[in-house]
């Protein structure tokens, strides 16, 4: 039995995404970023990093959403979605969310979590953070629009653990000032996403368990 | 045969010692980034986000380091270097990189290439990310000391794409600020890793093409 710690409107939910897909026996747990539940004694025994999402198994904790995807998708081999047995196609799938997570999703947290990276009291370096944000977020998702999403899923024809992922990340682009215009295809792939039984689980499941 | 594109003091060496430690059959060639060769139309079309590393296969181009050496593991299966057949374990090796491309990197990267995050001009704003970097990169490093390291090698006995990363990343830290004494585990893996054939062979080639 799996059991997912997440927080609302984060990149857990691209997990919780896929062990909707997989039909995993799980269950969730929701940390409540408003009380920083994330940093509390209780939390950092599961995570130490102090953040979601982390995935509790039978063999111990797992963190990183790009390590939990493909650990998902590996335990549920049938549904093939980080195409492992072919190391060139698997290469992409993973050079495709180390890109989310370490660009993508860092420019994105400049817009809120700048204290990572400048002292919290600087309040012109925070600002000068979120000035940049809809630039270099939109930069990232310009170039998934045109050299990285295939059509009709991330890696082409096949839907893998990259779709739910840039889903996930796709849910921000307006609130980081991002014009959805110039980005047309990573707009109607998140449309898409958004008609899925299993992401529409996931949000419902998260949502009913409050912000 | 793979062609590896890499540059001088980058984390482009971690796959560079991969690929020497599995035997390979291999080429690289060196991008100057003093003339900005990785934004150069020729280099471009290789790798449209202008970065290194980059690896030309017969079946195209790969990016991104973790996809890269999980690519070059599971291309020579006998030296089992992702424990890929053990999904836990597998997924352990996966957060870890990933916790070094998305952390640990992106915390030095606010050093030298603050103009991602904020107005290139804005030269309060660069300073103020240049001395975080101490706070950022050492506690990233404390995190890998006290939570992650588990040795001698990252995953325990087993060796693997874990610690040839590690040790790309562990050559910056004094540059960055971070005193070594406070991680003598990242230190001694690292003076250990230095001693490895596979190391010094990826090392010696890129110093002897120049800086």
């Amino acid at each position: 039995m799996l059991e997912l710690f997440y927080a609302a409107h984060t990149c857990s939910l691209a997990t919780h995404i896929v062990l909707e897909e997989v039909g995993a026996e799980y269950s969730t747990k929701r940390i409540d970023f408003g009380s920083a539940q994330q940093r509390s004694a209780e939390y950092m025994k599961i995570n130490p990093k102090g953040r979601v999402p982390a995935l509790v198994t039978d063999r111990g904790v797992l963190t990183e959403t790009p390590a939990m995807l493909v650990f998902v998708a590996q335990s549920f081999p049938d549904a093939n979605l980080a195409l492992i047995d072919d190391p060139f196609a698997f290469a992409q799938v993973q050079a495709f969310n180390s890109y989310l997570c370490s660009h993508l999703h860092v420019a994105h947290a400049h817009r809120m979590r700048g204290y990572r990276w400048v002292d919290p009291d600087d309040a012109h370096s925070i600002a000068a953070m979120q000035r940049k944000v809809p630039e270099s977020v939109g930069g990232a998702f310009d170039l998934i629009e045109r050299e990285m999403l295939k059509g009709p899923w991330v890696m082409g024809e096949r839907y893998t653990i990259c779709d739910p992922y840039l889903f996930t990340l796709a849910q921000w682009l307006e609130a980081d000032g991002v014009d959805p215009n110039r980005i047309p295809k990573v707009v109607d792939h998140r449309r898409r996403m958004s008609e899925r039984p299993g992401v529409r689980n996931a949000i419902a499941e998260e949502l009913a368990q409050g912000e």
